[in-house]
This record gives structure tokens, sequence and C-alpha cells, in this order.
């Protein structure tokens, strides 16, 4: 990855370690625009919809730009594919998710003409509905704005 | 994630920055075996072997009990699924990876009759088959062992 | 396409432009059945529904015989991968859809012996549930009945 | 399979005979732990639910371990892959479920250090929710446990 | 089941026992056509033409009309799903099976307008390419011909 | 669709009845990129090559910028789905496809913020390796660039 900046690392370490740590450890991506949350559901539909409100919310991405929400959504998606591990179903198949999730918004690469990217990660447990019958999982979406 | 350690984090630690630096930030798993390593291909069938072969000659599985090798395969395929976001394809669909990998195996649970699991975590590049036209990828997979 | 009629792209023409064109544009058509209609949900069940009532209602299928709904059935889940593009989910991943639908049956081949053919076509909308956050999908299902 | 006692082919044959019959058949499983029962609904949740509540009820997974929960789940999963054929939905797209099911439990590897497997198979019909317009179906799914 | 011979739950005991037993144990299906066979293989693309082979040269198709293959080939396919439980991969993952398949075509239903139907069954090992590395599999198709 | 312009309509139109076709019947599309071309293959690798090899060549896409790469691929992606129809697979499945195909390039939406977006339709033939015994099959993918 000699060309780009590793921004879904930067992604990643922040939805394990939280902001400040990612801050640390990484503190090339200062210019990138961040927003981190939590949710906890059986309901795939509440695990997308908390971050698109998230990322509306702290203006990483343009509500009033329907590419915006487009390239948002399709990172939500390959991210929720990771964590799902192929299948993108949770309650309907006796699951629940308790995750951390990060957005990040940037320039990755060094030409002008590459713009913006955007990544979405999410990390957590997922498991029976039943508290400690559950293990670790992660998924990380990236795409272009 | 009371009740347990989070051996896949330390797992996607590694992957993401090596074994020294996971070993320092998350000081409670040196009783786990930890294998890393690299791999860049077209073929998944490579990545499955190459995390294969790594985890038997390093001890980190027992290459004559096939549970054990039913438990790494799965573990394999589940970050395979995060790498290609749930198509489990490379080459056949015009991609190529570069990953760097890691095996972690561990009692992550305090009782006892949790036994051992086993976490698989992938990170690095995929994209077109020319260098530069790739973004970052990432996968997790958990399993009983 | 020597040997057979091309219904399917008949299909696609009356989802896409109606049925008056179609007969304009391809009017070796004339002795298939034809039926359209339009279903705009977040749920696909009633994606589903709408196009099988719509083809039992106007006799395009024979209700009371199973193998032909078995055949419309496939043929709709095979237009829905199109539009949902090999997720086979709408509301629960936060996408409504606004579709024009149509059922075409009849004899593509020459050979008596191949028998009828269905087809389904799906032309709409796909996106979030806010009006103009969306793109145009497309899907095509075909089965022998 | 000269090395292993055929146990999916016995838990099969619960689903499709019965307990008793299966016994009759093959008389070389007396030593493993059984359970079966039947579900019918169009709600994959409850098809997943039943399986679990009835190998706890009968003491075919230990509870109060997650490894044994985690492990029939997958079985369960994977069984479910082949009564759905890829698809692993039921009501959301229209269908229907009358099934049998059998759990399974033991060694079937000659070596001890194999440990304890567990299958888990789903015979019956899937179909339109209209009584007659549905097909058989079946899945099986193998874990170690 | 009340309305159909479950011609399925024949093609299985087939797959599992042979056609021997399989006449003993459900002689109402004496009017159906069956071939079974074996195929072992790392290839899926050898599954199916293996099938479509024997098939084809007992006559339980009739290679010379479509509608006849486009059956089998769809009944083919859902059965490989339940053998490999939903990612309809083979050796692209490292896998290798070993088969025994049945093919049986007949008339289900009372009503003589549901017609004919075939059934698919799978039945044997799947695993890692090393002797003894593997479990038992199991997949049945159905489809109206 | 009140607010954009149906380019992935157009899109389908050239890959079902030309690009002159296209024109007379959706003369609102003139500033569009326009390319198409054809490709009949079991390797999904060539389909995928053979459209971004005419999308580079002509001038629909800038080779060297990986976002638009990477948005060409996505599209040609999603239309695949349509075509296999959420198996992602020809070969591999014994299938061979003989496909025209279409892409389109430009601003379909009023918003300049919108920017430009990429329509990829497919459109022909799938079916077992023998002439005749195939039915056809349509796809379309639509991206932001």
């Amino acid at each position: 990855m000699t060309n780009q900046q590793s921004f879904g690392k930067y992604a990643t370490i922040i939805a394990l370690l939280g902001e400040e740590q990612a801050a640390q450890l990484l503190p090339d991506f200062k210019n990138y625009k961040v927003v981190s949350g939590k949710v906890g559901t059986m309901d795939l539909k509440k695990v997308i919809s908390s971050v698109e409100t998230a990322a509306k919310r702290n203006n990483v991405i343009d509500e009033s730009v329907y590419r915006e929400t487009h390239a948002l959504y399709h990172a939500i998606i390959e991210a929720a594919e990771g964590v799902t591990r192929g299948k993108l179903s949770v309650g309907d198949i006796m699951r629940t998710v308790g995750l951390s999730f990060s957005v990040v918004r940037g320039r990755p690469y060094q030409e002008q003409t590459e713009g913006e990217w955007i990544a979405v990660c999410f990390y957590g447990t997922i498991g029976a509905p039943i508290r400690g019958k559950e293990h670790e999982t992660l998924g990380l979406g990236i795409n272009h704005i």
C-alpha cells in the first residue's frame, strides 16, 4: 500500500480501541472526518440506520446528496457482510449483535483525482440472544464517495 | 464481553500492526498460541492453504487431528467472507489480494468447560490485478476447537 | 438465439416501456399470454404475492396446478435476485422498491416438445426509504412450465 | 468413510423414517445421543429455536456451555442451507416449511482425540403457504463439539 | 404430504443405502425411473456432468429436449447447495467431495395435470483433500419437468 | 423517478435493441457516454475484462483513476448478479453465456452535486455449453462514479 494511506486500518483501530487511542497510534489521519458509536440489536435495519444517522448528524456525509448516502450505504453493507460472514441476517437466524462502529472519510490516495473515500468498521459480539453466549465479530467496508 | 477475553481483537491487532505491537497494546494474551504471515494471490485456495500450513508448522493446530483442521478451516472461511464481503471469490471475479494473516488459539472464557477457541484474521488489500488499483480489506473468523 | 423467440426481451420491453409499445416494437409475440402491473414496498413477500396474484387473476397460470405455481415462483425469485443483486432482501436491509413487473407465457422454441415457458421481469427503483434517494434496478427470471 | 461411523446417515434415516426404523436399519449407533421432533412454520427463527430447545431439554447438548450451543447452532444453519438451498429464508420469500428434525451426538471417529461430533438433519416439505403446493426438502449439518 | 408420494425420500434412501434396499423399504416407487452412481472430485463441474451424463445415458431425461436438461440442471444445483451448504464451491475453497448420487423421475402427485417431477440426491463426504479429514454431506433438489 | 433521467433504462434498451434504436426510442440521453459490445464465454473473468477493456478504450472511464475502475467494477458485478441470479458463477457450474453489454455514463440527477453515475447492462443467453440448450438472461448494475 505504497501510494495510499491506510484509513481502513484507522477506522478499525477506532472500532477496536476508541478514537483517542487510534489518534495516538496512527497520527497521520488528523484531516479525516470521523464518527463512532455503538448499537446493540437483533435487527439489521437498526444497525444500518444507527450508522447512517450518526454519519449525517456529525456531517461525515451530506444528507441532501444521494451519492453520499449511496456510497455510505454500500460501505455499511460490505462491513455487515464481515460481521455476519456472508449471511447478511441477524434476528432472522436467531442472532443478536453488540457492535462498536466507526465511519471515516478522507483522501487516502495522493492523487487529487482519486477524491474522497469512506470506510465503515464494525467490531463487537454476535451470538445467541443470551448474555455470554456470543463471540467477537468484525467487518470493514470501503467505498469511493 | 464481561466474561471473556477479546482474543479476536488481539488477532486483529496482530494482522494490522504486527505481533510485537499487539503484545504491548494487549499484554493479557501471553498464554495464547500465535502465528502470523503474509500471502498475495488471485487464488483463494492459496490463501486457505497458506494459513493452514503456517498453523500446522507452528503447532497452533495438531495436523493429525481432523477436528482441529475442521475448526481452523471454518474460521478461515468466515474470515475470507469478510475479505470478499459475501462473494467468496477472488481470481474468478478478477480480483487479487495481498494479505497479512494471524491465527490465535487459547482459552478466552473463564469457565474451563468452554475449552479452546481459534481466531483467524486477514488484513490487507483487494482490487484489480494492477498495482495501486486496490483498497483495504479485513476479515475475522472465530470457532471453538 | 437462432432457434428460439426472445420472449424474455419482450417481457423486459413491457416492464420498461409498457405493453402497447412492446407490441409495436416486437410484434411476433401476439400469441403469448401477458400480464403487467406495479408494486411498491419494503417487503419482498409483497413483491412476490403481487406478481402471483396478477398472474393467477389473469389466467397466465392455472392456480389449481402446483407445477405452474412452482414454475412461476422460481421465475419470480430469479428476477428478484437481479433486482436485489444477490442479496434477496429489501426492508431487512433498509431498502424500498418501486417496480413495474411483467409476466409472459408462451412457446419460445420451435420444437413442440419444448412446451411452454414463463418469463418474469421487474424494472423500477431501489433505494433508501426517502423519495429521490434511489436508483434503477432490473431483473429477469425464466423457467419452463 | 473407512475410519468413521456414518452418524450423519443415521441422523438422516431418523428424520426420514423415525428413530425406531433407524435403530433397526443401522444398529451400530446405540451409544449416540438422539433427539427428534417436528416443526411447521414460515419463520426460520422458530425452526432454529425448536431444535435448540429439543436438544437442550433432552440433554443432547449442555445448555450451560457456550461451545456446545455454538457447535449446534452452526450445524442447524448448515442443515437449513440445504432446506432453503442457499437462500436461508423462509417466510421472507413466501415459503412455509413442515419439517421433521433429528439431532445426533457421538464419537464417529475411532481416534479418541477426535472427540464428539454433532449432526442435525431436517426432512419435510417447503412451498407456498397453501396445503399441497409444496415439495420435499432435506438438509444435513455436521460439526465438531 | 397427504396428496403426494415422497419420491424425494425414495431418492435419498437410494443415495444412502442403494437401489435394492430402497426398493424393499419403499416399494411404492416401482414406476419411477431411477439412475444412481458415484463421483469423487474437487471440481463441481465434474459433479454436475456426471449426473447429467448418467441421467441421459439411462434415459431418465431426454437429451434432445432442452426443458428436460433445464429441469435436471436446476435440481442438481439445488442438491449441490445442500452439499456445499450455501457456498456452491468445492476445489476453489480447498474441498474435495466423494458422493453417491441418485436421480428419480416420476409422478408424485395424484392429479394428472401435475405431470412429471425430478429429484436429485447427493450423499457422501466433503473435506480437506486428505484421506480421513472429511465428514458427511447431503443434498436434495426437486423440480417439475 | 421524477427527479432523475432513467439512464439505466437507456443502457438496457441498448443491450436489448442496439445503440441506434435506443437513440430513437429515448432521445434524451445524447449527452451520455456510451459503449456497447459482445462477449461469449464460460469464464466470468472474461466477461468482466471485456467490459472493462471496452470502457477504457472508448474513454467511458479514465483508466488512470482508480475510483473510476472501482465504480465500474462494482456496477459490472451487480449486473453479473442479475445474469447469474445470485450465484456469480458461470463455467464452474457448467454454464456458458453469450452476452451483449452496454456501459452508459452521465448525469441522471438534476442536482449538480449528484455528479456522474455509471450503468452496466448485460443481455443474452445462459445455459448448457451446447447450442440451443440455453435461455435468455439480463442484468443491470448502477453506481456513482
